[in-house]
């Protein structure tokens, strides 16, 4: 729970995230719409370079990730397949007297949505039965509003991947094991969105869907199954990796992610889900928590998930969802019988179990899971997949709330006084570098900052200000995050002789240090610190 | 109206963009979903380039643009105070025989929706009157569905941007004249969608409002307002700019955008709307128009929109969408008072134009009106604005369109075929460079070809592949439109000779031209030419 002081904090960061531009309420202007935000200027270009940074590890810098864009609004059919249109749900009551509709584990906590004012269900009058509430916003396509043209806005990006398996599998040259990667909006119904931007009706997930062999092919190919045996990243992949060295590599792999862009591991906790927490179909989670003030809470997930969704999908819209796998067709004759055998068991347990849970009856449901083990024999089989998927918005707050700080600062007069810095990463910074004119009325400073700025600016994101004195300027920057700024000042015209002629000061943001540095050299100086 | 080489050429590019992963029908395995579209691994990413091209040179390389990323769904009255409400509607009738519902104006042309496979209404029954029908897609936002809890899906993106015009004003260090750019999905519920993904219900737009003083207040500023002179693009802003000259400058400065990313301007028509075509309260709009292969359609309209956008969310949110401008405030004692009576009666006048076809009643109006025109004298006015508004997917799609091109080549054993080539711009292609080891079970070649391809990661996007003779892996990513590939042979490993050591052929897709570069000289070889 969140203490005063936190809550202090959590307050400071909201106001300043509305002072600088980060962060606005949605419609404010019309009073605003409970959980919706928008992204001023800097905010934008923050979270656009959480999702480049994300893109770029994901997919640029990889050969076995593809990426994927797909709609918001899909086929109806694909949330009866995920189990969304039947089971994303919360239990709610409505209260009889006051008419108002509560979640039922919150009827003592929540406002009340007929009296927003109000923090509980005042009227205390009776309930009724607890109901099921789908989380999805409903909508209709096409001209005709009836039952069967009802569609969603998607609740996660990830059933698209699903979906699309089998396009990107055949176009983008890949072989499992492999990924597809998404970034993009999604929605969700919340009966209460809180914590400023963290639980909001609308947001933004990245999400990758990494496909991997069953351990069952893998044991086939490779003689064994290497499992963890130790703690930390297993290093690069090796064709003997079961789900679970997989899994760690992608725990390790999205730890090293949020470390490069600013957020330690000291901020980050582990938690691996407890069995009974687990979803029925998966197999293992990890979740990644960030402290913020408002209490440690979940940034990412990453599911161990079986070979769930592509099965469902498969049974839902009729096509098979399987892969051909010429490793495993090669390596197949090449085990004894009771190896086969044993392998063959094996993966039809694990089929059948998927079945049975999925809700086929027992006999179709036996006879398809022999069909199943008799197909792995002959390279053929289900993908199964480890998904990290993370929350944009929610990262980016965390990116936020860690940069918030305060520290101490000399004015302009040399008076010590409270300095707010947002010490987010170079890499991620909306702004990479301030450029100043020492004054504004001297035209020889105001043309050679400009060209400074014109310099800098195919390079990086520059904020060129001429406005007010110096020391304001910075301290502008700093609550802003921009990790650097630039003064041209006379020396740089030459007045104190040639060796300082067209060189400027370079501030560091947080240790506010300032070094003497030659024009020229600037892009690549910066060019060095934000990459 | 397309002929049937253009259907012809159509069907070809539909059949790449999903043969080589860059578009594919939305819930595919579910039988597609009518006006959606998924974007595959190089779709994905070339629909990126374009919207990182239009963000750069928006936001970043200009000071006058900041940036904004606003939710989807937003206040339901943002909706009515932007006409959607009451007037984004097609008219439809239904057919009482089949109970199908069509466009008034298209009973004859459209598909069935009841039988999608019938082109027509076959039975030919008797239609209704024709009712309004709107594109908006809706949806209840919170527990509740009721009247109260409707929201839409925004129809555009630009209407954010005015809503929250006065925080981005505010926190952005911005004066007018200065703009607003976003870019993000919305939605309309085509009756019609058609034309692969040009006419789609879900789709992207990339929109810029650029905020300038009413000529009154340049005139009274400047002495005088500054017409167009001459066609073109006339230069660097200047103070004494009218909006004709800012329609104009922001007409000229999108055909040079799409130029820039390959697009000539032989390939572009400019249509400028006659005056009984134009929207009640715009000035002027110019439609930029690209020559698709189903004919000379919308990329982009560039509006002069008045006051009208701030001025009814002034009246609908009931808060001031005014600005205070200094420079204003201080020429308007030097006029003279003749000049100040004349400016006066000309702002009055324009904004009981606005008042009274708004609906305001006249005497309201006119008091309002007079008020206006007393502050305007004081140094406050609404902001007069520009909008240059662009689909994504569109530009995406002319892209593709464009560089498609079918030559003759040999193959392997030195006969001619066909080759068929993106010819897309380096900037915006997918894949920059492919990286090849001649042969793939060469561990030498394919070592050096590993360290060409991490060599050039960080700069870039590149594909590395091995598999097939080096002939079909030039020809795969001739069709993806890489602009380069790179092929490590015998001669790199230095086998005839220091001389070639650590060199390779670098191809140049288009001209199929090869030349013998250094490895070390590549990042920048290639950096220079895809910037």
């Amino acid at each position: 729970m969140a203490d005063a002081k936190s809550g202090e904090l959590m307050e400071k960061i909201v106001s300043l995230c509305k002072r600088k531009g980060f962060i606005f309420q949605s419609s404010e202007i019309y009073g605003g719409l409970n959980g919706f935000w928008d992204y001023g200027p800097l905010g934008a270009d923050l979270k656009r370079n959480v999702k480049e940074a994300w893109w770029n590890r994901m997919t640029r810098m990889r050969d076995d990730i593809a990426g994927l864009d797909a709609t918001i609004i899909m086929h109806p059919r694909i949330w009866k397949a995920s189990g969304h249109v039947d089971t994303f749900t919360d239990p709610m009551v409505d209260c009889k007297t006051c008419k108002g509709r509560f979640r039922a584990d919150q009827v003592h906590e929540i406002p009340c949505p007929q009296k927003p004012s109000k923090m509980v269900c005042e009227c205390h009058g009776e309930k009724t039965e607890a109901r099921p509430f789908n989380l999805m916003f409903e909508t209709t396509v096409g001209p005709i509003r009836s039952d069967d043209n009802i569609a969603y806005l998607r609740p996660e990006t990830a059933q698209a991947i699903f979906v699309q398996f089998k396009n990107v599998l055949e176009t983008a040259r890949q072989k499992v094991p492999f990924g597809i990667a998404q970034v993009g909006k999604a929605f969700r119904n919340e009966v209460t969105p809180r914590n400023f931007t963290f639980r909001s009706r609308e947001f933004e997930q990245m999400e990758l869907e990494f496909f991997i062999k069953p351990d069952e092919a893998v044991e086939a190919i490779c003689g064994s199954v290497a499992v963890p045996s130790a703690p930390g990243h297993p290093g690069e992949p090796r064709p003997d990796w079961g789900w679970k060295m997989w899994h760690q590599y992608w725990v390790e792999e999205r730890i090293r992610f949020y470390e490069e862009i600013g957020l330690p591991r000291t901020t980050l906790e582990e938690y691996w889900q407890k069995p009974a927490e687990l979803a029925h179909y998966a197999r293992a989670t990890v979740d990644l928590l960030f402290k913020f003030p408002f209490g440690t809470q979940e940034l990412e997930g990453i599911a161990a998930r079986s070979d769930f969704d592509l099965s469902q999908h498969q049974r839902f819209c009729g096509k098979p969802m399987t892969v051909f796998d010429e490793e495993l067709k090669a390596a197949w004759p090449r085990l004894d019988a009771p190896k086969q055998e044993s392998l063959k068991q094996q993966y039809l347990q694990s089929r059948l179990n998927y079945l049975v849970r999925a809700g086929e009856e027992k006999e179709k449901a036996e006879a398809q899971a022999k069909a199943d083990a008799e197909a792995l024999g002959k390279g053929y089989y289900v993908p199964h997949v480890i998904e990290p998927s993370a929350g944009v918005d929610r990262l980016t707050l965390a990116l936020l709330c860690n940069a918030y700080s305060e520290d101490q600062a000399p004015d302009e007069k040399g008076k010590m006084e409270t300095r707010i810095v947002m010490r987010l990463h170079p890499r991620i910074a909306p702004v990479k570098v301030a450029v100043f004119p020492l004054l504004k009325n001297k035209p020889e400073l105001v043309r050679k900052a400009l060209e400074v700025r014109d310099l800098l600016r195919p390079h990086m994101p520059v904020f060129y200000d001429e406005a007010g004195a110096i020391g304001r300027r910075y301290r502008r920057q700093d609550e802003g995050g921009t990790p650097f700024g630039i003064t041209v000042d006379f020396d740089t015209l030459g007045e104190k002789g040639p060796d300082l002629k067209d060189t400027v000061t370079l501030r560091e943001r947080d240790s506010m240090r300032q070094e003497r540095v030659r024009i020229a050299d600037l892009p690549s100086i910066l060019m060095d610190k934000i990459r």
